[in-house]
């Protein structure tokens, strides 16, 4: 075992930090002002310098990208013979606010983030706290080591152990019924409605734009008719937070 | 010069495609199955199996997603006191369709795309093509290299010589006047309205919705008025291909 290793985990004054860390990461963390900042909430952030917040929103931008690159390669080597639909349809399931958020409490997240319980609203307190805060780790790990590092922690460590693709590309999210029956449950109409296209548009498009209440809340737009359906459907979901 | 490259430049039956490769990325290609798959537009694409083709499509999805990280990447230490909207419309900025078409056009990739002329819509042709390959491209590198070597090439070949990002900064594109605009000359109405927020829904949030013609046809979300405004305007430009 290296000396910094030895020092960090039983020496250092942040070694019961390090160690809570190692116990989740399955290494021992390099610079820990990046971990801090990943796990603070916007609720409990200060300024320090011109209105910029020490939150973990900026982590959480660079981690959401580096998990969106480590999951398409993953998919585009796992499936060679889909088209680009298909990937795109599983990477949104993986990369889902309920699939993060499920991985994230798996993974014993919530006992490291620091929130003000007060400062949530009533749908962000269940909502994408989790998810969020999930993806804010994976940039921490990325500016600590490197891609590569990171690509294999969420590839060892989250992916294979945790998430089963199998059985996510069966389950399909029908986000069509899910809508219907919110809808029905919460007492509002619900219409798919087909929008002509603009003159000189590609006339092999289709628009399908999902009216909630006759408020139209999201738009699909595919070459096929029943894919634009389903994602229009997809996005209203992840609009109306279902 | 080693041996491999001789023979690749002077020697190989494919030579000439070698090199204009060269010229184009600046470094001798390894697997030319990539690149050739990366310039193949759907309309000349045959299928290989089970339906699936060898277009450049699902590269495009890879090369997306890459050139997503690298872009926020750079974007976070590059403005290290600025917030995750700001990243976020600046990687927007940056790979937004327009910019990427300009940038393939700029790079000549439109001397290296193979694609039938006929079969592209009206609105496609002068569209996505360029933008869609250039993104391929970057996926095709991405498989033929690595992380790293596909991070260097953007950052130094393509993004630091050909994106001026701080003057993309400073050009604010503003889309709502773009929209107005666009809504002006095609005689018709614009209205953002602020669509009220559910019960029980975090009440910070502010939900704004572009409609045209008395269409919704894009909402934006934030918690500032002004930005789900923009959100908005920017998502309905998207929409209408403004």
């Amino acid at each position: 075992m290296p000396f910094s290793r030895i020092y960090k985990l039983y020496f250092s004054p942040n070694r019961k930090y390090i160690r809570s860390l190692e116990n989740l990461l399955g290494y021992v963390p390099g610079n820990l002002r990046l971990y801090r900042m990943a796990f603070r909430h916007r609720s409990v952030a200060v300024e320090v310098k011109n209105g910029a917040k020490n939150s973990n929103e900026r982590l959480e931008f660079l981690g959401d990208a580096i998990l969106g690159s480590v999951v398409a390669e993953l998919l585009f080597k796992m499936y060679p013979y889909k088209d680009e639909g298909f990937l795109t349809e599983m990477r949104s399931k993986i990369v889902s606010r309920s699939n993060l958020n499920q991985l994230a409490k798996r993974l014993g997240l919530d006992e490291h983030i620091e929130f003000d319980n007060r400062a949530l609203g009533h749908n962000n307190k269940q909502g994408s706290l989790l998810g969020d805060t999930f993806e804010a780790m994976i940039g921490a790990v990325y500016m600590d080591k490197d891609y590569n590092f990171t690509r294999n922690f969420l590839l060892n460590r989250i992916i294979k152990p945790h998430v089963d693709i199998h059985t996510l590309e069966l389950t399909e999210t029908n986000f069509k019924s899910k809508l219907i029956e919110w809808c029905q449950r919460h007492g509002k109409d619900v219409i798919f409605e087909i929008i002509p296209n603009e003159e000189g548009e590609n006339t092999k498009l289709f628009t399908i734009s999902v009216n909630v209440d006759g408020e139209s809340c999201a738009i699909g737009r595919d070459y096929n008719k029943k894919n634009a359906e389903k994602l229009a459907a997809e996005k209203a979901c992840e609009f109306l937070n279902i």
